[in-house]
């Protein structure tokens, strides 16, 4: 298994593009992502009762049977909160691309984000689909343009690739993938859009499989502002391009594709995490030997999601009893008195530890050295409950001026 | 039943004292609220595993029988996460005190906010205790000096008091209270310390039944920052100055009773929500019609948290669509395309309502007049969600960036 640079068009046989319709003020709002080979496919989908009407179209369109080509998007306007107009304004964006590349609506997966509430310019997107299929390619430029026609908020775009190799048969199989995703990014699943391709031959039920495992541990691990958004979607394609025998059991070569469904994920999740609104820090939260798994998920996921936590990360200032306090709300079983917590970071290549609370009580600890640990891009809080053999890891990142700034001032 | 100006000592037989003690940096540090009569007590404490040790202190004496004489507090430390140092102190902080008082360390509750995981300066703090019980004082300078020394990033002192008529005696019955929170605020109970004090004579059962009855639609009805602290402690006293006959029941004078307490609790609460960390305006949501009461608490809290819901009335941006997605993942039940969402707001005495989501969907508001309400000092938003006959209320904050810099650097 290596991971590489890399996005959408790394695996076999995909294509993307991405260019400027109009919804947005001079930048790519609509994007690509095709196979002409028919795919497989699985997702997860935002756990939010108020949902977009993409997520409703793609939720539909999984269990079709219909053989999916990809997924088209648009940045600027959500297409939530809009009614029937905007089940309507999906329909169509889906018909407009699908009628261009000659093949079903309903293969086509949407994903939409940007203001809710707001009605899709029908007419400025659809005047621009043709140009978004003559803009098709399969190089890093085209998996680029694609990327950045779906920022928000983001301040870079965010891409992964990973690769592994069907061993017996000698094929190298690529997974590579782009997410946007920086504001209302709280679990259930990360707000964000997100699509993985990939040129495995895979059964479509495993794949759903190692999707549903993969988003537990990578995507619905990131928080930015508790505030889950009524449009997260993440599809993975897989087109068999590789021409591997078909995976239809969970054998060596099914976990060697998990763990690159993995890989790719987890970078995505934490490159939006690291760029969270406004954000200066990328905070980790490891969390080892909680009773269940449940309770290390809730107990890492309320460090990274603690306001107080992400302010004094902001800060610099190791105000240590919000941890403590965080990880006591999280609704987790655990002894308070039996806790311990570390300070974990590189600084300049060295890798730096520093104890802060031994059995519930804070140490000694240097406050100097604790910020200086502070100041550092990512930082890792590493919290010991001693309570079972059940981990966890979560990120986030810093609460600061921008976030506020950003979200005062959305719209304008 | 009246709602007046007041506080602790506005009951018979209560005093108060708030000195300077030195744990604090020139201000005024600890408190007594005192009754030389004995009290019957009720509370009710954070829901935080992490507790800090004045709260397990209060959960203990508040079941041993001994009756009550009052409440102690100190601002500076929390003495949380402090392990049996912690408990030593604050059993000597109680003792000092009790000293002199010539009463059980037993009768006085304790309420310590501040910093976590730091210890109590027992040398200042018992150096200090003489002047605390000179300085007793039964009018509202006394009041405000033992509100004052429990404030901390507060930037106004919290008071209210109520009173009512105990109609077959003639007897006025006076209820008031002191609260201190502006972060770590968020129910379970809410953030905070307070104290209620009231002459009224009444079973002590009866006492606790109408404190959590009014502490669910109060205190723990607010939400500054989604961070349930370690120290959250509300605690009333009953000296039964008044003289009324012994209330054992749940007549029309325990009815009157709970109402003069709600009112009480639910000023201070909104108190506290007004001047949460940084905030420049306070949020009010009211949800209608909700299928449970339980939905109804979950939609509400979760309108009043959500960041960018609270972003956006500091930026006086309505952007209505964060509303529709912190009601979505509230967890309730509700069929989205039935929502209605209005502000309401007081502009120079007239009441403003404005209609921003007709069945799910915006409507064609005007902006300009949508940013002039969410300009004012108290924005209320109404949210019928159609789904039965339960209702709530909860009351928050915005989002500032001077919320960003009190907990980016609280300590220096």
């Amino acid at each position: 298994m290596r991971k590489m640079k890399g996005g959408v068009t790394t695996a076999r046989g995909f294509k993307a593009s991405g260019v400027y319709a109009g919804i947005r003020h001079k930048k790519k709002d609509i994007a690509l992502v095709y196979s002409e080979t028919d795919c497989v496919a699985a997702g997860t989908f935002t756990t939010n009762l108020v949902k977009a009407a993409p997520v409703f179209w793609c939720k539909d369109i999984l269990k079709n049977g219909i053989p999916k080509h990809g997924m088209i998007f648009n940045s600027g306007i959500a297409n939530a909160c809009m009614g029937e107009q905007g089940k309507k304004d999906n329909y169509e964006f889906a018909e407009a691309v699908a009628a261009e590349l000659k093949i079903a609506p309903e293969s086509l997966f949407v994903g939409s984000t940007g203001v809710i509430g707001q009605p899709m310019p029908m007419n400025v997107i659809k005047k621009a689909v043709p140009e978004l299929v003559t803009a098709l390619g399969d190089d890093e430029a085209a998996a680029l343009n694609a990327t950045e026609a779906i920022m928000t908020t983001d301040t870079v775009p965010k891409q992964c690739a990973a690769s592994f190799m069907i061993e017996d048969e000698e094929i190298e199989i690529f997974v590579g993938g782009m997410s946007k995703g920086s504001g209302m990014i709280h679990p259930n699943m990360a707000t964000m859009l997100s699509v993985v391709t990939t040129d495995v031959n895979i059964d479509e039920k495993l794949l759903q499989e190692a999707v549903s495992k993969v988003v537990s541990e990578t995507f619905n691990m990131i928080s930015v502002d508790r505030d889950t958004s009524t449009n997260d979607t993440f599809i993975v394609l897989a087109n068999g391009a590789a021409g591997n025998e078909k995976i239809v059991k969970k054998n060596k070569d099914y976990d060697n594709f998990e763990t690159a469904l993995m890989v790719v994920c987890k970078d995505l999740a934490k490159q939006m995490a690291a760029d969270g609104e406004g954000a200066t820090r990328m905070i980790e939260c490891k969390v080892r030997n909680a009773k269940t798994k449940e309770d290390a998920v809730k107990l890492s996921k309320s460090v990274v999601s603690s306001s107080l936590v992400k302010a004094m990360v902001f800060g610099a200032d190791a105000n240590c009893g919000r941890i403590m306090c965080a990880l006591g709300y999280a609704g987790a079983e655990f002894d308070p008195d039996h806790v311990d917590i570390f300070l974990e970071t590189e600084i300049d290549g060295d890798e730096k530890k520093l104890q802060l609370i031994a059995d519930g009580v804070p140490t000694a600890y240097d406050e100097e050295k604790a910020s200086d640990m502070l100041s550092q891009k990512e930082v890792t809080i590493k919290v010991d409950v001693k309570a079972g053999y059940e981990k966890a890891t979560a990120w986030g990142c810093d609460l600061t001026y921008d976030y506020v700034k950003i979200n005062g001032d959305y719209r304008s």
